[in-house]
């Protein structure tokens, strides 16, 4: 046995020598970015080895002077002594902060409003729809009649048809645990109690029984379990206000960056126990935190609704996810039953219930539901599209009536993945950019240095870069046409910088290589050639489009215009794009207050059908055609190649 | 400790020095009839000591004679040293042997037959209706369409939408623990799966999922939970038939013998968990009994149903039943959710259901709602009344649109208990009798050697001697009547002796003595008041009820003309009476075969009222009227005036 020491934590952990590094940082409890699940491929499980000896494997992903530094690659890096590691920051998933103001959260509240007093604000999304308020869990007040010789009815009738004169469900059940209470209860509390009603799966269960009136406390949690991050908010469940948001990273990403990588984990002795304990973990550590900032006690937490992809819906529940990813990629789940949340481990009240919204096939999950209900593209009639720019980039189109879906595989560009300086939408990160007199100006998110560029900051940074002919239509850099930019070149590739190390809030350069160029080219591309492909099936031109749906976690804003220069969105008015952020935990919050949003879901999933992109001949044959910058056809872009014209 | 060995069995204990006999008896697993629950009250527990020093105190319930053979009362008796105690059979509540004939099983195989093809059949029952044959969990076999790059549903609605083409329930459910399951099971099975449907509160489960085709084997239980005894039949639920029936005393009697005694037993420390655990046991161990006589497993058990009165159904389900003995006498419930059968502890399939027939009240059961099912009462537009005659004495009145039920704690003389001689209705019961050339002659049942006398025997022997004078219109004895009948003295009472020692099967003289006249008498005025007191609230007169369908396990068969002759039924033309037996396990066994059945015990149970008798004055002033052989008043039974006049 060897002991390891990480820095800056100083965290340490005892493993057999024969243990790489990046499973010791895992037992330490430290979460280090890797994309391939330890196998040596990715490379980004960067670290430095401050003292000891050590067997190491160099590969390609480190650059000579990193050698140098003392870089290592910690998943291929085994102990001979004991060790003193620093993991740097950039190597790190580190706790997320959540950007939620008090705009966004009137918002949500505003959503639920009574029709008539909302006739005053502005619609914000075109189609946009509010649900009628039906919680998942209700709790209501009763004082139950008390029994005499007139009225000898059962301790449990007597409850159900106090229930029925509030709400009359058409079937009500109640187990037998709560059975069992009723009788202490009823007496102890004079017959005065508060019962939470779940919506189970079209029936009404009396989840919950308590002694006098609780009703002014009742939380519910909406979850959006992403493949890279989990977010969370606890909502009162009476205001319909959201009280707190937190997010973390899903530490699931210790056993591999995707989805494919992570359901072929599952599928290794323990692997599908990990990945479960995993994401409950984190779920678990987000809703404790989130009770404790608010000052409520886990048993007041009723229910909880989860949003995500098909694979991530599986982890969650434990189940068996190897048919995603096996021909013909059929899911075990689709609809799932609504079930008490401890049956997954979720903490909150122990019989508190847990929905998750509807997933329609195995590359199509309940977070592109979410998004449909979310964005109110179901309540249009002409028909719309919805792009979600995550790793999987699904895209949807239809209107209210049917919707074909598909997913591109697009990679992690616009969550920051796969540039040398990519970091997620987080403080400090380049959200915007442009080109002012000659040089990179940045906006970086809450105005802090820069940490990085996020998504919608490198599509902001290519589309300015292309426009002042600093890289060229197939993605190129050319040296020596801007004095005021500097360009440099690292191991033979050519790379711009955006930041220099002085001015950077890491103290590393901030650039963007030809590499990056070509992964947002690659990524690009595979959402466009979806869009064209879906478009075909459907019949409808490209200009028939009444609205673009853009949701993901790219940035808390996306310059459309720059999208359009690259080729990422079709040329349409500008007019037409609405950028909705993270609709796949507003989807949650949605069906969490309001059932008839989860019936919306579930009729959604229904009338949605998946095309499979892996094998269809119109995508392989258009996909190389969009490599360029904005395409190879420009006369799919008149806007673009007007400007490429004039200038 | 001391060692006590209970002979014949020669079953030994360690019991502490302070430890009474019929609690080491019951550790020892030996079951005496106690009808206090170890109060020293009723005296049933008499065993004798063979050898050992003990204390114990006498009571008035020994005679001279017994005190002289060594007779004690056990939970009187306190060990001193190591004992040898023999255990008298008439003590000992033995196995029950079900008197199950193929013609029973075939009227009951009957039951389902479609209406074409019993038309031929005679109606046994007035009112009798066959349900549909829908049993509480249904076995189907599913060859599912396998996925293909056409077919990509999930596993989950791959299966639903297949039990949707077989039959199309409006809400159907599925548990994680089967849905984490279904992945492999339906590719290891090839697509071919046996889903088991259970009918839970109006909503459709998948209960259970199997590999192939087990649809031929699908079985189920049907339980009558009595006071006194447990009655369980084996059913195929394929060919409706039942295959096996079995019964037990109910061991709770350890702890008392009437449900009053339990419920205050239950409100001692640990006392509700060992009466549930008591009723538990031998309801597992008659189930285990059944299903090695018929050879097959317990998971092939897939549900239950139970019909039980109030109190015994809260026991099983281990819910407190407190508050049914104490005003205004309130269940905890009356309509009871399906469960899961392990929920209550009784091992079947894991995932096996557990229903139980609707309570409408604390005196009246889900074995009164099954007895109006199970003898066709509901189906009839006349009035019926019903009669219970077990301990309870439950009477009921109406016609198929509602019902007037009453509870008259006739006590358990018409089980044999209460008697001197008394026995239940098992092989050697004296069950009918009567008086040819002025002796007495007997049918035992099973034409064994006499033991005792049952419920019917009683009534029979009462009538037949009242009619030839040798009791009077009181129910005293009158000696010197019939010098071919022997009537002896004990402790100053007058008793007539049935059978002498050397004839009787025990060894033991069989008598009927002027206490069990009273006892008898008693009772018999209880139920006929109480038939009064729920007739006048119908507003219906005696004459107007068109049948008397008369339910209990006071033997085979019950001499109709013997019950009117000792007033104990109404003075009514002899074919308006049906002698229907058991009717609680038939109930039961109809709801386990039908869903239609059990919605028409919830409909029963919904249109029936409680009326209480302690509080009810024409009840008082009408129960010491009818406290004679017939009646005060001759006027009500017509036809027993005129053969008194005529005599």
């Amino acid at each position: 046995m060897v002991t390891i020491t990480f820095l800056p934590d100083k965290k340490q952990v005892k493993v057999d020598k024969g243990t790489d590094l990046l499973t010791a940082a895992i037992k330490a409890g430290i979460h280090i970015y890797n994309s391939c699940g330890g196998e040596g491929v990715c490379g980004r499980c960067k670290i430095i080895i401050k003292k000891g000896q050590f067997t190491t494997e160099y590969s390609g992903k480190l650059s000579e002077k990193e050698r140098k530094k003392g870089y290592v690659i910690a998943c291929r890096t085994i102990p001979e002594s004991d060790l003193e590691v620093f993991i740097p920051e950039n190597s790190r998933l580190a706790d997320i902060e959540i950007l939620t103001g008090k705009a966004r959260q009137n918002r949500l509240v505003g959503l639920y409003t009574p029709l008539e007093e909302i006739v005053e604000q502005p619609m914000e999304r075109p189609g946009y729809k509010f649900f009628r308020y039906s919680p998942l869990a209700t709790k209501i007040f009763l004082k139950l009649p008390k029994p005499s010789s007139e009225d000898r009815r059962s301790d449990i009738e007597r409850l159900f048809q106090e229930i029925r004169n509030v709400k009359n469900p058409p079937v009500m059940q109640m187990g037998l645990a709560n059975i069992k209470k009723l009788p202490s209860l009823l007496r102890q509390s004079n017959w005065e109690i508060t019962a939470t009603l779940g919506n189970r799966n079209g029936t009404t269960e009396v989840v919950i029984i308590e002694p006098g009136d609780t009703t002014n406390v009742n939380f519910g949690v909406a979850l959006d379990i992403g493949t890279t991050t989990i977010v969370a908010y606890l909502v009162d469940l009476n205001t319909q206000s959201v009280l707190a948001a937190k997010a973390c990273y899903n530490p699931q990403v210790d056993f591999g960056e995707d989805v494919i990588t992570r359901i072929i984990y599952a599928e290794k002795e323990e692997g599908l126990e990990r990945l479960h304990h995993a994401v409950i973990d984190a779920v678990n550590t987000l809703i404790h935190n989130l009770a404790k900032q608010t000052n409520i006690t886990l048993d007041d937490i009723t229910s909880v609704v989860s949003a995500g992809n098909t694979t991530m819906t599986h982890l969650l529940l434990k189940i068996e996810p190897t048919f995603i990813r096996r021909s013909p990629y059929v899911p075990v789940i689709g609809s799932v039953p609504v079930i008490r949340a401890a049956e997954a481990g979720i903490k909150i009240h122990p019989r508190g219930l847990l929905a998750c919204l509807p997933c329609i096939g195995s590359y199509i999950g309940g977070d592109i539901v979410a998004g449909i209900l979310a964005s109110g593209m179901d309540d249009i009639k002409e028909p719309a599209l919805f792009i979600d720019l995550g790793t999987n980039g699904e895209v949807v189109i239809g209107n209210r009536d049917y919707y074909i879906a598909t997913s591109t595989s697009a990679g992690p560009c616009f969550e920051g993945g796969g540039l040398s300086s990519g970091v997620r939408a987080v403080k400090g990160a380049i959200q915007s950019a442009s080109i002012k007199n000659g040089k990179l100006v940045f906006e970086t998110i809450g105005g802090y240095p820069p940490s990085g560029i996020c998504g919608s900051g490198a599509i902001d940074a290519i589309s300015a870069l292309f426009e002042n002919k600093i890289i060229d239509r197939s993605g190129k850099i050319n040296p020596g046409t801007n004095s005021k930019i500097r360009i440099k070149e690292i191991d033979g590739v050519r790379a711009i910088v955006l930041v220099e190390a002085q001015d950077s809030g890491t103290g590393q350069e901030i650039i963007i290589d030809e590499n990056d160029i070509k992964n947002v080219i690659h990524s690009k591309g595979a959402i466009y050639t979806g869009i064209e492909t879906i478009l075909k099936e459907s019949g409808y031109a490209m200009s028939d489009l009444r609205y673009i749906y853009i949701a993901g976690g790219l940035g808390t804003s996306l310059n459309i215009r720059s999208a359009i220069n690259i080729g990422l969105l079709p040329d349409l008015p500008v007019e037409r794009f609405r950028f909705v952020g993270n609709t796949s935990i507003e989807g949650a919050l949605e069906c969490l207050l309001s059932g008839e949003a989860m019936e919306r879901a579930n009729s959604i999933s229904s009338r949605m059908v998946y095309l499979d992109l892996s094998d269809n001949p119109f995508f392989m044959n258009n996909y190389s055609a969009s490599l360029f910058l904005p395409h190879t056809e420009l006369g799919l872009f008149p806007s673009v190649k007007e400007w490429l014209n004039s200038r």
